[in-house]
């Protein structure tokens, strides 16, 4: 060792000013990290009272000159949102810089972009905080798990909607209430959009799938559906039959047909996910993710941690500079990198139409308290060559009934045309809830 | 890429085969498995059928040849056992040649010898395969956490003992009528010793402590209790208060005194150990591992799969010849090497007394069915300044009664001190069970 890096600093907000404080107390920690210095830090405003204490001298309100300048080695960018995060990446990477970075929003629209400069320039593009927060997860696929065939992946891979969801199923509280308190808690935004209608969780499926599948993901084409219809009526009904529901990222491969020889097809979904009592996932309770890896030979491994906050996501950045940090020790003679470490994609992959999606459905239907209506459902599925696993009426009032069907693995397009048949009967009143189910 | 890499693989049996079988059935996995070529394969037995065809020119039964081939650059040593293992590896690692191994008991024991000779000779000794499986554990140690400051690393790293307590803990059975059904079923080993007596989960400790704080773990010094005279009553005790029964190896770092400034000081155990029902570990069932790492500013990560078996553990010796093989495409003109991947120790370390690790406790009693027996032992517990949790009296027949006692966190010490008045006691008849509790 004894090769100091200069690192350039772009946002100090609690990510970034965790990234500092691990900087300034290495006690305890590898000792690489002894070799890494602070040179430059972009902020928003210099006057304002921080967590950390920074040299006055290496704060700047523009970014562009942390990215400049000569000292700065190693770029990390904490600072998130597309812009101005995707061009100064841009420009990092044409200066031969490596960066380090924990927006997710920026590799998942923008990953291709960035992976072909970078492997242009000669530098590292490192994502791990960008999904899972602390855990683990990016290098396993990039390096640990290199031997397997992937076949799923699949997890709980935002932590705003599985706390609320965890606090739906342990006080049957409604989505609206739990809400407004996560918002007070700091755990959801004034703006929840993006985590309640599953745009983050999609972002790091699609950040996740390509590593696992060694291809870029098409991100505009996964399907996805958020909580912010979820009823609490249904995460009770789930419970009452031995599941809970989870926000729930899934990307699998699927058998190449004779027209996909030349890219492989997968099923990438987010949506909320009725999930076994004892399947490893449905313990995940509160902001913590998980990420379960499936593949041949390894079978399964789970991946599980605390997927939000300034100190686990700031570890993740850690993570990544020392990477860096301990392959710049080698004198690179011939100027390639580490083909693991960089993860280039290997292979064309591509997403399947929705409907050709094969899972396990949960579905709730209002329906007239009449007899023979159970019946006539089971008829419809059975129609569209559907297998049901249940079908059981909940809560039969003097007029209506509820019922709630679990199917066996089916595509999406059956299962499309079995519900247009149903919601067709003139027994049924509505179609109220359509989820997944593990 | 382009370099192809020429490997020499010390034993065929079912993992050595399993890594065989990967790097023949390339497709689907990360392309970099294409570069690998294996050279020589020393084997017991040139007629034994198996189960991956290899040419004969590539077999041999001297090991001997197949480290000292030139064509060879990686040893994989997938034999078992201290020796001639160790032997190999130093060979291997005199010719200049990087090691994998999925020997735990030789890196256990002789770990710090094997790595100041890779250091010296510039090569890489890589075993992720040594601890649970599949799992990835030694490389997020080593490189993804290595901005933390870890506190304590516990888990559940055997795969035969965890069989056996899963199935004791479903089923009520004894201990002696499950071993056997795990024998028959290959998942115990005809002497299980090395499993059931605790053996095999403090060598793979002593090597998650060696990387997670830094320094060199004396092996012989760490405190180790197998299952082997676990009773099922314990379990079913265990289970009524709200605790599974696990075989936990513990692993956590102490508050440094003035002492202490050389070195750090660290308390290990292995241990049947009760765990909470909602705790994260209490899920891991049958021969599945997982491994919880607590450190700061990350908080809590686990990571689980399947401890044993010729896939997982050949997708980890894979994943470490990817590592080295990833590694080799930089040309690095100064032979140094990434320290994170090296992982040499920065640090010392030495195990405290086991007198002074700190934990809750399970005892059982067996004890005259006689007023004021609780309160004695109370007192006792009390007068060795111990605070106790719960007692609870089971199953009093009209002589004897059995009484539990949970303790809060005590030193091992002050807890013999205080058995030992009990077990003085004219109403007590024994000290049944004496387990950790988490």
């Amino acid at each position: 060792m004894g090769t100091r890096i200069g690192l350039g600093l772009l946002g100090l907000g609690t990510v970034g000013a965790g990234v500092a404080e691990i900087l300034q107390n290495p006690e305890g920690r590898h000792p690489l990290i002894g070799e890494l210095e602070l040179v430059r830090v972009a902020v928003r405003d210099l006057q304002r009272s921080r967590p950390v204490e920074l040299p006055a001298a290496v704060l700047t309100t523009d970014p562009e000159t942390v990215v400049d300048d000569p000292a700065v080695q190693v770029v990390v960018e904490v600072m998130g949102g597309i812009e101005p995060a995707r061009t100064l990446i841009m420009r990092a990477i044409a200066a031969g810089k490596s960066v380090v970075t924990a927006n997710k929003a920026v590799i998942a629209h923008h990953g291709e972009e960035i992976a072909s400069a970078a492997a242009a320039a000669g530098v590292y593009v490192l994502i791990e905080a960008a999904v899972g927060g602390g855990i683990p997860i990016i290098e396993p696929l990039k390096q640990s798990l290199g031997g397997n065939r992937i076949e799923r992946v699949s997890g709980i891979i935002n932590g705003t909607t599985n706390y609320i969801l965890t606090r739906m199923a342990q006080e049957g509280a409604a989505y609206q209430a739990v809400l407004k308190d996560a918002q007070d808690l700091g755990y959801a935004e004034a703006d929840p959009a993006a985590d309640v209608e599953g745009l983050d969780a999609a972002d790091k499926i699609a950040i996740l799938s390509g590593l696992a599948f060694g291809g870029p993901i098409e991100r505009a084409a996964i399907p996805t559906q958020g909580i912010s219809t979820l009823q609490s009526r249904d995460v009770d009904y789930a419970k009452q039959l031995g599941y809970v529901v989870k926000l729930l990222a899934v990307a699998e491969r699927l058998q190449t047909t004779t027209q996909d020889q030349t890219s492989l097809p997968l099923a990438l979904r987010v949506q909320p996910t009725l999930i076994p009592n004892e399947h490893p996932l449905a313990g995940v309770n509160g902001v913590n993710n998980a990420i379960l890896v499936e593949g041949d030979p390894i079978g399964r491994v789970m991946f599980y941690g605390p997927g939000a906050g300034a100190g686990p996501t700031a570890s993740a950045v850690v993570a990544d500079i020392l990477n860096i940090a301990g392959i710049r020790q080698l004198e690179n003679a011939n100027g390639c990198l580490d083909p693991l470490l960089a993860a280039n994609s290997w292979r064309a992959c591509h997403l399947v139409h929705p409907n050709a999606i094969q899972q396990r459905n949960y579905v709730r239907f209002k329906a007239k308290n009449a007899p023979g209506v159970i019946g006539q459902i089971g008829n419809c599925f059975g129609a569209c060559d559907i297998s049901i696993q249940s079908i059981v009426q909940f809560d039969a009032s003097e007029a209506d009934a509820e019922i709630v069907v679990i199917t066996h693995e089916v595509s999406q397009g059956q299962m499309h045309d079995a519900l247009k048949a149903i919601t067709n009967l003139p027994e049924i009143k509505g179609l109220i809830a359509h989820l997944g189910c593990l």
